[in-house]
Order: C-alpha cells, then sequence, then structure tokens
C-alpha cells in the first residue's frame, strides 16, 4: 500500500552525506529533505569513523529545483555535508538498459557453419516450405515488439519516438527479468495512423506479439484495431494491462471493504483509453452497465456505444459504491464529494485526484492510488501466456483471467501482490494461457503443468 | 584458401557411427560418404570399447536424397552401423538464435524505480529536450536494425519474410559474438517498394545504423536510396560489405600472385547488386575503369553510369588480368577460356563460376571461391566502426578503409584473416571510423587508442 500525501517523486538523486556521530543529525537531515519535498529511498553507510558517518542516500524530488536548496540547507547545519550528488538514475541509463546476445557462442568455424550458412540454408528452405515453423525455429515465438510513436510519454505528453525509447527499454528490461521474453522496442515517428499501421504490420513478421505503449487516445484505437485486421496479435498496454490490473484492485479492494460487486454500483470517472478499457473490462466482469463520466463528448459515445450509461462526475460521487478514476486532473475529487464507505481508486499519475488519506479522513473504506495499481503486475504475465499460447486475439476474458490470477495472489490483507514476485507472473500467464485455449484464440498447446515449476 | 571440387554442403548432419575395431573400417565409413557427396567435418569419439567404438561424424550433403542411401550403405558393410541420425544445425536454431536481455538486474522496487517509472520520466524529458540524448540515454547508439524482405535468400531466391529470419538472427548473433553490436532483426513483408521505405524509416528512430540483407535487385538500390534520402545511415551488406571483401581479395590475390593492380586490366563478370558494387568499389580504388558482362541491358546501363566500361564473357576472359565473377551460374568460365597467368575470383555460391582447382589446372596464377571472401570479414567491423562514429552515410571512402584493414590482416601467404579473428573486426571498425571522421561524414569522435586495445 502506498505512503501517500507525500509528493510525488519526480526527479532521483543520490546524495553521499557526512555527518557528525552526533544523537540526531540524521534525523535532522532528513527533516530538512522533507521540508524540501524529498522522498527517502535506501540509505547505505559508506564509511564508519569514530567522529563521522558517510552514507549514500537516495532521494527522490517532486522538484529538481529543490535540490540546490536542500544542499545548502543541510550543509548550514554545520554538522553534516553533502560529499557529493550522484544521478544513479542517469547512469544506469547510458548506454541504453538492453543488450541483444547471441544464445549460442561462435567460437569455431564449425558453429559459424551452423549458425550461418551453410546450416541456415535448411533451415530457410523448412520455412519456406511451411511457415509455421518459423515459430519453432526462430525467436518469433518468444519475442515481442513494443511500439510506441510517443505520444501519450507516461505523464508528461507527446515528447516523439526518441523520447519513448527509454520507457521501451525499461519495459521490455523487466519483460526479460521477469518472465524470459526477448522485446523489441520500436520507437516510430509522427505518421499518419494509417501509415503507422501499414509500417507496423510490414515489420512485424519476426514478433508473436505487438505490445502498444503511449500512443496517444483516440489514434490507440485506430492502431488497435489496424493491426487487429491485419492479423496481428496485438495489446495495447495502457488500455488492457491497466484494465486488467485495475480490475485485479477493484475486484481487491471489495473484498478488503466488504463490498458485495454483484449488487454495488460502480462509476469510472474519465474515460480516455486506460478509462474507457476499464470500464468495458468492469463491465465485462460485473455482467451489467456501469456509470461513467467524462468531459469530452466523443469519449461518452465511445462509452454509451460499448454499453455504459452516461453520468456526471457529482452524481457518480454521489450514488456510487466504488469509484474509479482517471482522469489526469489532480485533486479533481474534493474530500465533501466522498461519501461514507465509499471504495476509490483515484488512478492518475503522478497526482491522484484524490490522496489516499484525504479520502480515508473524508469518510472512504477504501482508498488507493495509481502506485498501488501498477501495470507491471499484468503485462509480463499476458506477454508471455500470449507468446506461449500463440494467442491470434486478445479477447476479454484473456484480461479478466489474468486479473483473478492477480488478485488471487495477493497476500492476506494486501490489495494486490508485490510486483516482483515472479511467482504472480508466472500465474497470469498460466491463466492467460488456459483462458487463450478455453477461447479459441490460442495456437499452440501448452502443458498441463505449464508454469507450475518453482511455485 | 578452401578444399574445392568437394561439392559445396548443402544440408549438414551428424551420423552417430558404430565401427568394429578393424583396421580401415572407418576408412570404408568415409569412404562411403564421399561417394555420396558428403563432405567430412569434425569427428567425435563418444565411446571406446574393446571391440568397437562409437564416434560423432559431422557431415555436409550436398544433396539431401543421399542421406538414406549413405545410411544403408554404411550398415551393409557389416563392419559399421549408423546408430542414430540427429540434425545438430535444426536443433540449434530451435527457439531462435537471439535472446533480448536487460543490461541491469531488476531485483527490488528501487531498481524498479530507476529501470521505469519515475526514474525513466527524467530521462524522457531530458531526451525530448534535447534529441541527441538519446544516443548517450538508450541502446540507439549501439543499436543496428537488419532488415530483410526474404527476396533473394541466400543462392535460394525469393523465400519471404519468414524464411529471412532465421539468416537475419544468424548475421544478428555474428554481429553480437565479434563486435558487441546489439542487432535486431526485421522481417519486412511484400509490400511495394516505397512503402517498405516509409515502414522502414517510421520505425527506424531506435537504431544507429540500418543494415539491408538479401533483398532482391533493382529493389535493393531503391530501398537504400529511399533510406539514405530520409536520412538513415544504411548499407547493403550484399552490395557494400561483399565489395569490402572482394576488393580486399583482389588486393590481396593481386600481392600473392605479383600482379601489379596499377596496371592490369580487371574484368567483372556479373553485374547484379554484388557485381556492381564490386565494379564501382574496384574501380573507386584504382581510379580508373573496369571491363564489365552482364546478359542484362539494364543493369550494363547502371554499370555504364558508373563509369564502367562494358564487355562481354569472352572477351573479359581473354583479355583480363584478373577477373571477378558473380554471375550465380556455376561453370560458367570454361576450363578453355583461363588465360595463363590469370586471376580468377569465382564467387558464386554455393557453385562457383569455376571451380579453383579446376582454374588452377587450366593456368590460372590464383584462384578462388566465394567460400574464401566470407562477408564475415567486412560487415562487423563497418557496424561497430560505424555506430561508434555515427557515420551518417556510408561513402566510397569508409568501404575502402575496411579492405585495406582486412587485407592488412592477412596472415603471411594468405589471401584472407579468419573470418573469426577478433583482432580483424577491431582493425576494420578503427578504419571505418577513422575513414568516417577524415570524409566528414562522423557525427561522434572516436579516442585515438579506439580498438587498439588487446592487440
Amino acid at each position: 500500500m502506498p505512503d501517500s500525501v507525500e509528493p510525488r517523486p519526480m526527479v532521483l538523486r543520490t546524495f553521499r552525506v557526512r555527518t557528525s556521530n552526533h544523537v540526531g543529525v540524521l534525523a535532522r537531515v532528513l527533516a530538512i529533505l522533507a521540508e524540501h519535498g524529498a522522498s527517502i529511498g535506501d540509505l547505505r553507510t559508506v564509511f564508519m569513523g569514530p567522529l563521522s558517518r558517510v552514507r549514500d542516500i537516495e532521494i527522490g524530488f517532486a522538484d529538481a529545483a529543490e535540490i540546490e536548496p536542500a544542499i545548502r540547507a543541510i550543509d548550514a547545519t554545520g554538522e553534516a555535508h553533502v560529499l557529493e550528488v550522484r544521478d544513479e538514475v542517469l547512469d544506469l541509463h547510458v548506454g541504453g538498459k538492453l543488450v541483444i546476445r547471441a544464445r549460442h557462442p561462435i567460437a569455431s568455424e564449425a558453429d559459424l557453419r551452423r549458425v550461418y550458412t551453410p546450416g541456415v540454408g535448411e533451415v530457410a528452405r523448412r520455412i519456406a516450405a511451411e511457415p509455421e515453423l518459423a515459430d519453432h525455429y526462430t525467436m518469433r515465438a518468444s519475442t515481442v515488439a513494443i511500439v510506441s510513436d510517443g505520444t501519450a510519454i507516461l505523464g508528461l505528453g507527446n515528447l516523439g519516438p526518441l523520447a519513448a525509447l527509454p520507457i521501451l527499454e525499461g519495459k521490455a528490461a523487466i519483460l526479460a527479468e521477469l518472465v524470459d521474453v526477448s522485446c523489441v522496442p520500436l520507437a516510430a515517428g509522427a505518421v499518419p495512423t494509417s501509415e503507422l499501421v501499414q509500417a507496423i504490420a510490414t515489420v512485424a513478421h519476426g514478433f508473436g506479439l505487438v505490445l502498444l505503449e503511449d500512443i496517444a487516445a483516440p489514434r490507440c484505437f485506430e492502431v488497435e484495431a489496424g493491426l487487429r485486421a491485419a492479423g496481428i496479435s496485438v495489446f495495447h498496454d495502457d488500455q488492457h494491462g491497466t484494465a486488467a490490473v485495475v480490475l485485479a484492485a477493484v475486484i481487491g479492494a471489495a473484498g478488503l471493504a466488504g463490498l458485495d460487486l454483484a449488487r454495488c454500483r460502480v462509476g469510472c470517472i474519465g474515460l480516455g483509453a486506460a478509462g474507457t478499457a476499464i470500464a468495458r473490462a468492469l463491465m465485462d466482469y460485473l455482467g451489467r452497465p456501469v456509470l461513467g463520466a467524462d468531459l469530452d463528448p466523443g469519449a461518452i459515445e465511445r462509452f454509451r456505444a460499448a454499453g455504459g450509461e452516461p453520468s456526471d462526475l457529482a452524481a457518480i460521487m454521489a450514488t456510487c459504491d466504488l469509484v474509479v478514476a482517471t482522469t489526469g486532473r489532480p485533486g479533481l475529487i474534493e474530500p465533501a464529494m466522498v461519501r461514507r464507505g465509499q471504495v476509490i481508486l483515484a488512478l492518475s499519475n503522478p497526482v491522484p485526484e484524490i490522496e489516499r488519506d484525504v479520502a480515508m479522513a473524508a469518510g472512504a473504506a477504501l482508498a488507493t492510488d495509481g502506485r498501488a495499481t501498477n501495470n507491471m503486475l499484468a503485462f509480463p504475465g499476458l506477454c508471455r501466456g500470449g507468446l506461449d499460447a500463440g494467442v491470434r486475439e486478445f479477447v476479454p476474458a484473456i484480461f479478466r483471467a489474468a486479473a483473478e490470477a492477480i488478485v488471487q495472489s495477493a497476500p492476506p490483507g494486501q490489495l494486490l501482490p508485490p510486483p516482483l514476485d515472479r511467482a504472480v507472473h508466472r500465474r497470469v500467464a498460466r491463466a492467460v494461457a488456459g483462458a487463450a485455449i478455453d477461447a479459441g484464440v490460442a495456437t499452440r498447446e501448452v502443458p498441463p503443468d505449464y508454469m507450475l515449476e518453482g511455485r
């Protein structure tokens, strides 16, 4: 569960700080940092002397302009001194976060003859004769392309394809680390939507799955539909991955708050790409309409067409037992709007529609924010299970199965499981593959004990 | 230097053979294999008993239809028995030959915050403000896209994009192993040329270099020109990589045969994509026209426009001191056409225009084939040096520098150096970066001791 109210860290730094060995000096340093809007990560002792200690302190600043004043304030204590400011995050990104390597060493001419000509010629001929063999004799069946045009980067807006690259690489690194999936970042330029679809479809023959990322609405819908029409297996993480995690959080929150989802009123505030996908997933799961509000008439029309019941912010807050907000508008939900016993998922990043503690103080039974509903819980298992079952089309049943696997993995009393728990991702992959096979959208079997090992 | 006359192996198998411990049994097995058009690779003893031995024999068959008769013939000796036939080459390709991995472990939530949000947000913002930083904070500057549409796969023709995948993966594996370059295979569908250019250009923002591979002429020229016009750093290995290696072989062969390149007559038989690129590289190096022959009037026109002197097969064979053949027509050059003292590079794969031994017997001073002029000598260093210097455009001086670095790395008395010698690739990379900087097409400096380490 998140800390709340603490400002969202936007800029990470590591301060190397020498403190005199007097009682309370470290506490004073942390207090000064807090006054400058910083949240504290790990502390590591680098040096312990008879008179002083040196520690590395990981700090998240909400505003980079606070870094220099914080340093001056720490130095002004006379008891503590900032020796060095390091940017470990930037350092980590230098040269990129991925590496592509050969699976087999090439140490001899015999290796070469196998990996390349003449050995590879027979493989090419076999695939030409029987194209399905590409899933067996190449990396295709275990490789995802992650595509962005950089039009909707994190909460930052349209920053273009080059700025999308570090995010695509980060997501690819997560896929590699958590579920052993190879993932190719494709940063696409600002071309008309039909050309983008055409470009992706043209170069996608070597990928088992295309993951769309950080593409602005409504373009993201068109790109997804276009690729689907071209027979490409695709999902848009900002919509479908998010919807799966939020559905898991809704199920989990209802359980923790003692809310009966079969009877309660559910409302979605904000019907952008993520909000619409969440509303669809909720309606698919609940089997009935939910309320929805958005200032954009186009979004309302899409929502109505999907079977939703258009409403407005005030009415949803006044009448719904469970509210999901994805508006991107910090503080939109005022404490006075909160209904006693309400469950509120205020998911906008970096700042939610209402802070968790504020919502709880205003009478909510349970409140959470976007940091707690981490996409990372869904997309690794969706990709891995989707690839292994050769999913042709990601249907709603797949995302529902992923959500159920996530919520079933939550430790007792917790809303959701920790995102780095590999067992969660194995369970999601297993659920995804199973749901795909049941729904008739799988092209491959998985063994009965698929992903059960090491549980 | 190649073995010659032995048929080119097209299909590789490993036979596990038990032989009785009588004198000459193994020799008889190898003789039987030879009768079935097989060339022999490594032999490994698996078991040594008092009465028999078991060995794994790596075999290259020119024709897969010979495998079964060869097994029957070995078994019929009564002294030897084929226990098992393994396809180690195919086994090696299962699941693909590449893997994409994270450069840094993701073991803690702190790691996650650095690799992904919120840490990655600052990286994205910096790149958006200063796009050149993408070369510093992403894998862009060390990553190649290798693109094929599968229209000219090895010597096999148009087999389509899926069949190109194992070749692209093999080349990417070589780049990873020999020069630590990450390389993304992009298998492109059968779309019009302008759409292919558009597609590659649209998704190429994350790549420092595009390597074209196995694209048929004349499409390959148009794709290369289109990408170049879009400001993308590109070269076509089948043209330019080949031309660099062949130029190295020509310089080396002239040296070994005592031929003065400044005075001799040079002819190119076959002016397809590779042949034209070779002719251009030769004219660039020699500073004068070479003779050229092709049956296609379009190819002759391109050759004339490039400054070449159109001729024909008979005239070139009758008058040239040095001949390079790239026709794809086995046995095109008859022994009677060979002029005494001629240097002949008959480069078509898998079967050359004239076998080396046949050419030598007919009076050639030196003859070689396509197996000896391995592209692998050029493209790793071209990619690595090109990336490190941020080459904007691959100009002829770069390929000339690569050729000179290759030929200077040949051991005494040898035409070319061995392709797995890492020192060769370091020298080529250094030469490429240096030539790019000298030619004003580099966007980055390299340090003075670039690639000199470990020499």
